[in-house]
């Protein structure tokens, strides 16, 4: 027997979504709870996938399935294409496993022709019909030329333009019958100026083109954007669904609608929804006529709302969720044309699924499964007053790096934000990009905008860590320091003008715009609790400063999965400690400005651990190249080398010696630590020392410091600075008369350390993946860079997503697990985790998840997404 | 029963190398063949590798088995340690697996101590004997003082200087007994002295402590560098030989010497070497007496003289290979002290091999395994003349980066190196670093001298490529070009000045010294075709220019691996259109300027394929970051924006936008093909239409062209750049109306596209490796950058050998494996190659039939080299 592509609504149900998209599936869900569905067929997903493996043609065999099923539905519906009684007008949409609105094309009124046109009018009395008809005549025209033939729908305004001239009207309303018919055979003769051949009159050619336009409106740009948004793969394609026409134009016993069970703003249980009397559903979306909420239907037309009602309730109670639903009422008659899942904010989605748990209708399981981790982001941060915001002028978008929403004034350098900032006032910092010497003005800024760097460029990564709006990689903007101002769209914006920044949206706005503080519902306790009774994996943040830590407390850390050292050495005069060190040209000259910056770090550990009360830490040693710590400018080195004691010429001789042609991949990491170990024992000592103090002063927080040795790519390079740590601790716990158990593991990041896990196993307590790093070097390009061709690749739809947001499982992944299994197998009690930017991902998460690790280490406003998501994981592997 | 790890002499025999070391094996295969070895024992090289894992102790239970080996060997020489009558001393020395000469230490005269010195003196009637017994004595405790007890050997001259100096005289020919036991007494204080304690008279525990220097000497740094340098790894360890002493300085009746059974610098079958009357081995190693031809002991000796010929000639038919020989004469008597393979030059090297199988001694498999193919080399490249180099002053050593010698006048600049040789000079192009745009300057040179880059630096790749001699990296040098010098240990070195590079050495002389073309002996070729007979992978060459094509297919090249399409922009007006492709800001602005193009590049494949005559050649698309055709310095860029009419600043934001912090994992290889399709378009038209011009003139030539894409790493990238390809190239063959088959294939050289070999492979013709940039990766560092801590490993062991010059096997090979079994498994017929520098290397080339690879490409001055290593493979593997 054939390969089946085509189903009737009679023939599926709910559950075959992933044929027949999830519009298909639930026509025929609800055809088959009997409610009154128009009925169709559907085209299935894998004949569109065969429409693009056979180049973009639809094969013999599936075209004959179209037509028996056509067949069909005239049968079950008692109409047919093109009949002189009862001629059949359809509808032509499409319908992918997930929803993606207004994403790819519909055709509405297939069918119609001169003879139909006619047809349709000699069988009804009613005088306004034909006016009517040939109205519903000209937008197909102007649907299927846009869709189909790529004459755009605008062009054909001209025409309308012109006819309203001529009968000195600017109103649709003022148009008669007659002015419609005469508007049909002007939109078929532009087409055919356009097109050089006849507008197609044959229903069946109709469908055929139209069903195949909606097969290549898969590809096209708007709909990859979106897929890449919502990590939808493209391999799953698009359903098409042909179903017959009603109408809810036909006269003032007609209208159309849409209806949620729920608020969808709020979640709470009240049905919410609006419609209009005489309309299609198109004038619901065009908005030229304000419709009704939708109790006034109760009102109107008393019982059609009920068993609207009647029908809403029964979809929510049989789906286990918000319904969101499309109606049409023809001539007094209630049409089901959709019914899904409804769209709903997070303290909706939060509501939602605790209050179905109380209803009965689902179990804790199913609810935490219900809500979409990513949501809770927009729980957390302040947002814009949405008012304000629809006033305020978009003057340019960038990458959205950071989520939230900043207002304040221009600053164009650290300095002067954290000047400012003192002086009380709210500033965006504009950077042409940002460095670690940016770090104390990036905390001091409401929001960042940058002219350059990705979604993990280091304003990116840091602002997401400090839970700071980001926006970055605005390549239109062209900054003047020397005058202090910058250009965007022809503007200058100067230092000390408002501008506002939506890091969720990725836009910037030229003015001052409100924002309010987001607010937690008391369901979220509720929800997360259930979450965390779920979760088999821990989930850590990645924070180098006490206040981080405590946030990220507060949102549920359960410690601290990477505390980046390097950033403790920025601020105030510990970076003049630090280029001491870096220029020191003797290991004792760099042993005593090492010496000096020792009281600082452990200072900073001492601290860090009392706010984690006992929790767990890993420290991750210096990383950076040591060329970040210096100056670039002539005038900062000419004022460092007199600071520093040495000549200008000396200092730029060091500076020169650590130049580095592709810093990613230069003297950095581990690296450091095998050229100057001193650096590793001064850093051993900080955190020893710091644990032993604060272990003595809580002794119940039983402290077990974690060290991190970064960048490992051979055995023999960790065995080297673990040495020296553990000669350096064991030294010091031996002096102080304590116990004291420590970890000694190692970031993996480096392809060849996964290709050699079981060695690096044997010498490592812990496993912690920097599957950024590892990203870049998998995949051959530098985050900072990829922004320059990763456009192209979403287009040409090579990569379906950013590899440095969503973990890249084929490749980079598969090096995970390959690690994961040497590395257990060489040492069943290794302890696994990851800390690159993929921790605050779900489905990365959910990798992790999988693949067996421990914990997930992410930023702080990232720990209740990946608590979530643990959950979820946990969840779906039991199922 | 215990492991054993102690062998006497007599317990052993030549096949026991691993485990005895070279000496020690072959000090028993001489026992075993009935020759006059002085008798003892070897400890063996587990004995090492335990001492080491132990801490740097020797366990009890390998003292133990000391102890009894001493006491056997006591039994079978009669003498015994501190007897009255008859005390034993012996020498202690290392012996590894692999002949290291002078790299490690060795003790002479062990067991003496007072009370033994005056047992010997009695015990022997000869008046001169004191002042032997305690001269040998002193020599003992310098030695030890020395390699056991860090106290240098030279800080005792200081005693003997002022002894010399009391006695009035400066020779040592003049101490008398007295003087020596005077001597004996003043080193053994001054030890005191340094070390807090009396000298160790116990002859055991003088023992024991001498081979725990041996085994620590394994660790020291010349002997690091000294494995690195001959791929020695440092898991092998050395053995210990204790061996009974014999003495050639006893009297005039005694002597020492070595000696060859064939010349080692020509070949020629005579016995070569010299010796010394009344002297011990380290009198002719320092040279103060002038040694005797071997044939004047003939006349001298003649008995001894006849005996120690018929060893020699037993010795090379027993080993079937050159012997290197030491003897000993003590009093009349002669014995054999070593022998082993003499090292050899390569002229001597093939003659050998080749009168080798002529006098029936082996075979030609045998013949081909006995020559180093590093050393074939020296074959090809000008050569120092060797008094003139003796005579030359070293100012400055640095990375060996090309092999050859140069000498010339110095410039600074690729212009003022182009306009020199024209002029018919010829020129040392010295360079803080090389870029694409000193091409021609690199060409035009002698030889090329850089401050930064490693091994594999542009400057070090490129000469390597084009055989011209290289050292790079020399950081003390301070070029001043402005001025026109630059400086170096102190020195000025003007533009004009003569300097010379030894490529093979990394030595810079600051003089012309003068060279030697190298002479080729008739028995390379008899040789090579033995070789080229028992190869499975084919050798090809990565060369850019019919020049270097025509070198390569003169070396025996079976066609080009990889020809590098970029460095086809440089040249004169070629680099002009480029520059107006990449500043284009259209699509068809960027096209017109390919347009240009094209004639050149279409032309360059002309000669190519005309030069190649039908052999093939892998054409790399366009793989560097755009920028790298751009200037740098302001005045240039002012210059070319007046030649590209385009204003300053327009160039500048260009110049601006093509900015990267790490360039090497930019928008570079078929990421440009993705962005900018029409390169690719036009890159194909060249390789198709210069096919199928060549092949109209020379039908017999039956071109297949192989087009490379580079730097895949997901098979979509490959698939989108294939699809312009073949759309391209199929059009022009159609209307050409010409059959043309073609290839594409792709570089695999990023970690992911070895991970996904698999789906890479179905739309791939041929895989070629490019593991210079897949080493970067999989190691996650820059070959440009690594200098600056890549000798700090070697120091630590973290790394034995330079991963860009010798293939990882354990990482990067495990990623060229997968690749090759994912690609196979995928597509049986997947051509699979070698592009990177490692084609070049021995060791990786044999990797490279391992896993079984096509071809191996190289530069053109390592192909006989590839050829070489490539039958040894394959005889390997056959054995």
């Amino acid at each position: 027997m054939a390969h089946k592509y085509v189903y009737l609504f009679n023939e599926g149900d709910g559950s075959m979504r992933e044929l027949l998209g999830g519009k298909g599936a639930n026509l025929a869900e609800m055809t088959k709870l009997g409610m009154p569905v128009p009925q169709g067929f559907t085209v299935s997903t894998e004949a569109c996938t065969r429409f693009y493996d056979d180049g973009k043609v639809i094969a013999d065999d599936i075209l004959a399935q179209i037509d028996q099923a056509l067949e069909q539905m005239e049968e079950i519906t008692g109409k047919k294409f093109a009949d002189k009684k009862n001629p059949l007008l359809v509808s032509v949409r499409s319908g992918s496993r997930a929803s993606m609105p207004g994403m790819m094309d519909t055709i509405l009124n297939l069918g119609i022709n001169d003879d139909v046109a006619k047809s349709l009018i000699a069988g009804n009395s009613d005088p306004s019909f034909e006016r009517f008809v040939y109205d519903s005549y000209r937008r197909f025209i102007q649907m299927f030329s846009d869709v189909v033939m790529e004459v755009p729908k605008h062009t054909f305004e001209v025409i309308i333009d012109e006819i309203k001239a001529a009968r000195g009207t600017s109103e649709d309303a003022d148009l008669t019958a007659g002015d419609m018919k005469e508007m049909v055979e002007k939109f078929k003769a532009y087409y055919k100026e356009q097109k050089g051949s006849d507008f197609p009159s044959d229903p069946r050619d109709q469908m055929i083109e139209s069903i195949k336009a909606v097969f290549r409106s898969w590809d096209n740009p708007r709909a990859n954007v979106y897929r890449r948004m919502n990590d939808i793969p493209y391999s799953w394609g698009t359903a098409v669904n042909v179903q017959a026409m009603v109408f809810g134009n036909l006269n003032e016993n007609s209208g159309t609608g849409v209806a949620f069970t729920r608020d969808p703003a709020t979640g709470e249980k009240v049905l919410f929804g609006e419609y209009l009397i005489n309309a299609q559903g198109e004038d619901v979306v065009a908005g030229t006529r304000t419709p009704n909420p939708i109790s006034q239907l109760h009102e109107e037309m008393p019982e059609v709302y009920d068993e609207f009602v009647d029908y809403a309730y029964k979809l929510e109670e049989h789906y286990k969720d918000m319904q969101d639903m499309e109606f049409t009422i023809e001539n007094g008659k209630l049409y089901m044309l959709q019914t899904r899942s409804g769209k709903r904010t997070v303290a909706a989605a939060l509501k939602i699924a605790v209050d179905l748990v109380e209803e009965g209708l689902i179990d804790e399981d199913e609810a935490v499964l219900r809500v979409d981790p990513k949501q809770l982001d927009a729980l957390l941060l302040p947002q814009f007053d949405q008012d304000a915001l629809d006033k305020a002028e978009i003057i340019g978008s960038a990458l959205a790096a950071s989520p939230g929403a900043a207002s304040g004034k221009v600053v164009l350098t650290a300095e002067a934000a954290v000047k400012q900032h003192n002086a009380g006032e709210k500033v965006i910092l504009v950077r042409l990009e940002t460095s670690p010497e940016d770090i104390e003005g990036m905390a001091a800024a409401q929001g960042i905008l940058t002219v350059r760097g990705g979604m993990t460029s280091h304003a990116a990564v840091v602002a997401r860590g400090m839970g700071i709006c980001c926006v970055s990689g605005c390549g239109e903007i062209r900054i003047n320091e020397a005058e202090g101002y910058f250009e965007l769209g022809g503007k200058k914006y100067n230092e000390g003008d408002h501008i506002s920044l939506d890091g969720t949206a990725g836009n910037i706005y030229g003015e001052a715009v409100a924002t309010v503080e987001a607010t937690i519902t008391g369901d979220f306790d509720k929800f997360m609790h259930w979450a965390d009774s779920k979760r088999r994996m821990k989930v850590r943040t990645n924070a180098d400063t006490p206040q981080d830590a405590q946030k990220a407390i507060d949102f549920g850390a359960e410690g601290i999965g990477l505390c980046r050292t390097e950033h403790m050495f920025f601020e105030g005069t510990r970076i003049k400690n630090m280029r001491e060190m870096i220029v020191a040209q003797s290991v004792e000259a760099r042993k005593a400005a090492l010496a000096k910056l020792l009281p600082y770090q452990q200072g900073d550990f001492e601290e860090m651990y009392k706010v984690l009360k006992g929790r767990p830490m890993t420290i991750r040693f210096l990383d950076p190249p040591l060329h970040e710590f210096l100056p670039t400018k002539a005038e900062d080195i000419e004022e460092l080398a007199k600071e520093l004691n040495i000549s200008v010429d000396e200092l730029n001789d060091v500076i020169t010696s650590l130049h580095e042609f592709n810093p990613m991949m230069g003297h950095r990491g581990c690296r450091l630590a095998v050229t100057y170990p001193e650096i590793a024992e001064m850093q051993t000592t900080a955190v020893i020392n710091a644990a032993i103090n604060v272990n003595k002063a809580y002794p119940e927080y039983k402290i077990v410091p974690e060290i991190m040795i970064p960048l490992i790519g051979e055995v023999k390079e960790l065995k080297f600075v673990k040495d020296v740590v553990t000669a350096t601790a064991d030294k010091l716990i031996a002096d102080a008369g304590v116990e004291l158990e420590y970890l000694v593991g190692t970031m993996i990041e480096i392809p060849r350390a996964c290709l050699t896990a079981d060695a690096v196993a044997k010498e490592a307590d812990f496993f912690s993946f920097g599957t950024n790093d590892l990203t870049q070097m998998t995949f051959g390009f530098s985050r900072d860079d990829a922004g320059n061709f990763l456009d192209a690749y979403y287009e040409e739809n090579i990569f379906e997503s950013d590899p440095f947001a969503r973990l890249d499982q084929t490749g980079v992944g598969q090096l995970v697990e390959m690690a994961v299994e040497l590395g257990k197998k060489a040492h069943p009690e290794l302890q696994l985790g990851i800390c690159g930017e993929h921790g605050g991902d779900p489905s990365s998460v959910e990798f992790c998840h999988e693949v067996g690790l421990d914990y997930v280490s992410c930023s702080p406003f990232r720990v209740p997404i990946a608590r979530l998501a643990a959950a979820q994981a946990s969840i779906k592997e039991g199922k």
